[in-house]
């Protein structure tokens, strides 16, 4: 019949973000029991180029590092893979033709979530995620305009935030990225996407009160996940 | 030249454990960026065979799904395999005669943390832990003592603790375990091995103060694979 339920997760990017969806997985899957929980196999491998340099032309692609975790992932049946790190979607493509297992996107589960159709949505996202346009041309199919980092905030707030997170300064990128956070808001914002993973953990650390404005595409793509997960686990009853 | 470092984690008992075992994982390593952290795979997967019913005769082993997940772990060329999980290391020998990658065992980790060689040891962990007597046979080899859980004790506190950890109940899990705690303590132990990997997540949930005299051999297995992996890592530079 049809194949187990299985979510292979494309993770390493950085190693923590793939905790953070393993934890968002399970507290979207409502469960009294461990056998009712989600199953899953992380691919948390860091050894990969950085993909903002890649994307920047200042160093290698990580593509086949991607590749070899997708394929990693299809060698132990998984059904279903989705990527732990919203950057990486740049390579999403290559690696859904080079997989027999289909992959999720992470900006198709975070429009799922904009149920409020917002006029305009702030959108923090790595340069590379923001030039590739995939979350500005999905909320453009709901009737949202998105409202981006300038170059100057990106290079004062976003990168230095986010790196301060890969280093596990979770506090000190939270107070970089609330100002970011803030400006988009002040320009008019009326819901925030915290895509790159590392956002929502900063802003967790630092209680920020605009994580009551904010969608976190992690937590959406957990959440499609434990949906897709309650239907395979629901029909066996 | 030498296989490529990468560890596999035998996991999903439960799944929350799993996520602890990783986190330590990363805390225990150095790292100023990702590319610096442990290279792992966890297989997370929770549909097995309840180990404390197994071991007391009241369901079927998870033996076969142990084996199938090191077998899958084993397919992704893992160099080494932790499981993430004290009582699961009851099948410890099977599952080593059928891994290419070599087994790293949860009590040997622990014994290489207690440096200040206790006269007694408190022992919290599962009746198939317990009666098994890994740890107990390794305190003895330095000359300690284990002070271990009553029958009693284990059905009034530590069995509806462990379970409550399970169903997220942290909180819940804590102030049971914690009794369980002091009561070894009182009857003499100068220092607890936490040896279930919900208890040492219920204790932090509760902030017990008992945790100061507390080795968690989950962090005790993080350490030893962070110096693994950190031998590996200084060699290639």
């Amino acid at each position: 019949m049809s194949q187990p339920f299985l979510l292979g997760i494309l993770g390493g990017m950085g190693p923590l973000a793939t905790l953070d969806l393993m934890a968002k997985l399970l507290r979207a899957t409502p469960a009294s029991r461990d056998q009712q929980q989600i199953p899953h196999v992380a691919w948390n491998v860091p050894q990969i180029a950085d993909r903002q340099d890649a994307l920047a032309g200042r160093g290698p692609s990580p593509l086949p590092q991607l590749l070899h975790g997708v394929e990693q992932l299809n060698r132990v049946g998984v059904s279903h893979i989705v990527i732990a790190c919203n950057t990486a979607h740049h390579w999403y493509d290559e690696l859904a033709q080079h997989s027999a297992a289909p992959l999720l996107h992470i900006a198709d589960a975070t429009l799922a979530a904009l149920e409020s159709k917002p006029a305009r949505v702030g959108l923090i996202a790595t340069q590379g995620t923001l030039d590739a346009g995939w979350f500005q041309q999905r909320f453009a199919t709901i009737g949202s305009t998105s409202v981006l980092p300038t170059a100057q905030e990106l290079q004062q707030w976003f990168v230095p935030g986010s790196y301060a997170v890969k280093r596990g300064e979770l506090r000190a990128g939270g107070e970089l990225l609330n100002l970011q956070a803030q400006a988009l808001l002040d320009r008019g914002a009326e819901t925030l996407v915290l895509a790159c993973t590392e956002v929502p953990l900063a802003l967790d650390a630092v209680a920020s009160p605009l994580l009551a404005q904010a969608i976190d595409p992690t937590l959406a793509l957990a959440e499609q996940c434990a949906q897709l997960w309650l239907a395979r686990r629901e029909a066996r009853i």
